[in-house]
């Protein structure tokens, strides 16, 4: 009830606090049978990782997974996988002039009226940290679900945006940038532009699109829990995500039916697939792509008015260190939730494949 | 697990096809003693009906809500309210041309995949018809949360788009029109436009844009089911939904993080309000707002090609009484479902509250 | 939250007071293109309905189930299936002496504190005539799993025990006589203890045995969710029972383990079966069996002292038609609870058996 | 869906194997600013550890409880509490024995069978080991609801049986003597007949006796999660248990009504109590009293058929440390589900009472 579970059958539960001991979590309704890749793991810990680039946070965590339970010899038991991330590199004291403060568009203020009570190192709860537990899952959860393409990608930062339809890009491209965008012109211009941010101290937006293919018809149930809503759901739990669009998006609100609507091939398949792969919520076995906003990191290099537990507004040095641009990190972290929407309707759709 | 429930304390579980028996549903743990304004129920199943206006479909159905328990003496008494409404005008011979074919995106094609089986009459489990017992729970759910103030309205058709920010707007303006648009001029232009495009026997899709007021601090549960993403869930989870955008949305990917951050003033309320009233999936107080992208309907007047259970393609002429545009009719329908969120995490916060 | 619902793939959810409108409920969950036999559906009915013998209450009500989705062409389509009982033989009158004032052993006093508000007619939602729904859902679930075999009798009435074990009765037998007892000569001495205490106006309590045969091995999820667990938590829902034991049960604690193990044939089935047929919260193939206490009908027809709602004790001559014995009414009510529970595991086993 | 989850509001989802690296956990749900008691909780890990005295296993484990997050500055956050339990006494070789066999009456067979893989040291995930973490759960849900009294004891051991009313004992006995019974004529019989058993290699069953007190009016939700039903669950998900009985129980099914009932004073306190504190599955404020029976564990120091993974039967000598008789030993295990349950509803019943 208190939000920290995700999915219905493959479900993650997270706990952790950016400065705590560790992170961690537990994945229970993982099949039984399936021989880990646990270095397929480690890489996805990688790419979520801080400091990989300059234009990243420079903060090192270790970031290392520590599984203590649901695998034997190295498969999995059907029992649940628990596991944990130590935190290594807290250095508290960066946070103490935050104790007595809230800063603007972050966390603080409305964690302390809710709960009377906050971790206030480091945002605690409200650190997008806690993504890390999300990826250990993800990368599972891909594994689960093996036939089933996830890629994601940068396809804006601020207004520099990549207009190739994602059919003309090629996703082997994309970790070989900084940005992790697969056309390398427009990940140039957004590195320069996320480099140019950072020495302001500022911060900018951007968004990721993510494409999942080779997706079995079927999967989604009707009504509320519709495949898409859940996808929408996943990625707006995903810290400074703002919006949502799968298909056509906001761009299909101003389109004609005699337009938008997706004309059969005779296998099933349509011509085209404005749709999204996606029809009444439940995947047709096109491709499944969408559009997920975030929002600039609130933290700043800057000055900044923050408001005061004694109700004053003071003036603040943002210090620390910190991601100019979030999106690229949270390229691993979107396809993270994605794998674990599709595996968790994956396993839900056995009960009526098989009856 | 099969997708037909909604919410946690406050839960809607539906039931019911387009040409079947009666819809209905189940609210499960809507509290006690509250007094049931049973016309105020009523309105908002008038606002979602049909046949209301040139503008929409001409189909007559008297959807009368026929409460069956959980009432007593004029009061909810803590146990379940169960309700029905009947199909009183089903036609179900105007729909025996689809009983071997699939319309093109629309959700025939994959009922038929994913179990085998489907009542094709009018899109059975499928159609929007289910969002009839949505806006019964919806009401019920206002009726909790009387301090909430929820305005949802049609912020455009097509291209035509009403561009002034809501605060500008009367509320009360929205129920005067036909399309459900609080500012007349941008009305009538949308009214006009869609009735060119019925009489074009097309379609065409919009925006609606929801304004949250009254919220107390501290709804919403961080990480996974923050406000924003259970409102984006809610809000998807609506037929012909295409995506969902709160506070700055998609433009602010566009911004940099010291023109998007919401400064505070000393009583904790926000200068702006990019943040649209949550912040780390928590609400702060200030308003929420949001905006949800409708694709035009798929159902035309028109000659369109269709795929059969026999694996061929044939043209089909479009018949039957269809809405031109669905924005006007889903309004009350995202009100419904925005103030089964807001009850749902107002109720499950008195947890917190009261320890 | 409200425990209005049961089960996690196969999942009921009821509604109804015992004098409202009408009782019903969603079966949701429940697989596509299962030829449903609606004659067997009401067969159920009848046994559990009021009226059927001399030893149960004769109040008349028609039980009559009317579904109202989900079903097409006859057969279930995978979406819910809504049904109502409509609750023709309210006779409000002859509750109204209860308005103000709580019957001992009852649920009034509880409901008033908790609610601070209750449908005093005829016990309202604490009826067991909410059990018609639960018979309702039992029935379809038999139908999902028709190869495992569910046989419930009286094995107890007051001291008159049945003391063969299960495997020397002929279960054909059970529905030959008003107890439900498949050993006729315990069945007559039953019934004819039933009648000298209806004669007294009083009630006595007594014990059924549930056998489920044929069961796959592995249904049933380990630690928090065993199938023993589950199934006793579904029987110490129904009304009136107080205890639960499964396989050796409450004697097993009196025994030594060298006695108690099961030792092992070759094909993996068990020479004993004091395990009941599960091992670690999980099915071995073995026959289930248990048994449920159930306390006498907490309505005499006698003068009782009660509570009124002004706190004085007052005597009251208890009315209407009652059970003496709760027992034979409830075999089809244990038997429904039970199948509902086996189907629920048997399809959330189906992830693991596939994978 | 997997249950390794307990609680709606209040949940515990635990994990880990017997002889894996780490047991361990995440509460949920616990309400924030409650200054945890953590020597309270370690003194409660005392109490089912191993090797306490002469009558219990002499494995050594540390059980020593590592918090991970959720605590802050010696207060809970309202965040969800991750915890580990290291397994330091590992004899993973003691246990080779059984790689290829299935021991009588364990869970060996049927994990194997339902997953197709299973970690068969120490019985994996099937061991009792696994309720240390419900115990860390226990205590803190104890501190929740510090009010409500929560005191279970050994009430027999095979045929010696403590025949006093619970009202008649003194609880604070139960910790002074080996076998947690506190009338210690008893306690002196159990405690020389266990050791008896243990001589002979056997073990043997007994009950545990749980009485909760001081509980508030209201608790449980009716129909299906009746408070009731939800501590048979509790209970019947440890390992061993055979039955559950409340109130008068099994007792109660030879009763007459006229002796049942329990009337009322004008308080609304009863003057008997064979309702057990509850009615209609809500708490009445009366305590709660329930009994539940463990069977004799499954491992023997004798020699026993097993049946190996290539359907041979083959003959066995049971070795080990383990415990003659599990009922001490599962007194705080019992005390720390009975806490978690009551926790949970009286954390649900917040929306009620507030509302």
């Amino acid at each position: 009830m208190s939000g920290n579970s995700y999915g219905k059958i493959f479900k993650i539960t997270t706990f952790g606090e950016s400065h705590g001991e560790a992170l961690g979590g537990i994945i229970d309704g993982c099949p039984p049978n399936i021989i880990l890749d646990l270095d397929a793991i480690q890489i996805e810990m990688q790419r979520r990782k801080p400091g990989q680039s300059s234009i990243v946070t420079q903060r090192k965590e270790a970031d290392e997974v520590q599984f203590l339970s649901g695998i034997f010899e190295g498969k999995t038991t059907g029992t649940p996988i628990g596991f944990i991330i130590k935190n290594t590199n807290q250095k508290s004291d960066d946070y103490s002039h935050i104790k007595d403060s809230y800063r603007p568009s972050h966390a603080d203020y409305v964690y302390e009226k809710k709960y009377r009570i906050r971790d206030y190192r480091g945002g605690g709860r409200s650190s997008a940290r806690e993504t890390a537990s999300r990826v250990v899952a993800g990368a599972i959860a891909k594994q689960v679900i093996p036939e089933i393409k996830i890629n994601a990608f940068v396809s804006s930062v601020g207004d520099i945006s990549l207009d190739k339809p994602y059919q003309d890009l090629n996703f082997s491209l994309t970790e070989t940038n900084a940005v992790r965008c697969p056309d390398l012109a427009s990940a140039e211009k957004m590195e320069n532009y996320i480099k140019e941010i950072k020495k302001q101290g500022d911060t900018v937006g951007g968004t990721i699109t993510c494409v999942i293919q080779n997706v079995p018809i079927g999967l989604g149930e009707p009504v509320f829990d519709k495949l898409h809503a859940e996808l929408g759901k996943a990625m707006l739990s995903i810290n400074a995500v703002k919006g949502f669009e799968y298909g056509s998006g906001f761009c299909g609100a101003k389109m004609k039916g005699s337009n938008h609507n997706d004309p059969y091939n005779q296998d099933g398949t349509t011509r085209t697939n404005l749709s999204g792969g996606i029809q009444g919520g439940i995947s047709n076995g096109m491709d499944i792509y969408f559009r997920i906003a975030f929002k600039p990191v609130a933290t700043l290099i800057q000055k900044q008015e923050v408001l005061t537990n004694t109700n004053e507004i003071i003036e603040q040095q943002g210090k620390g260190r910190h991601d100019p641009c979030v999106v690229p990190r949270a390229v691993p972290i979107v396809e993270a939730m994605a794998a674990i929407v599709m595996a968790d309707f994956f396993l839900l759709n056995k009960i009526y494949n098989n009856h």
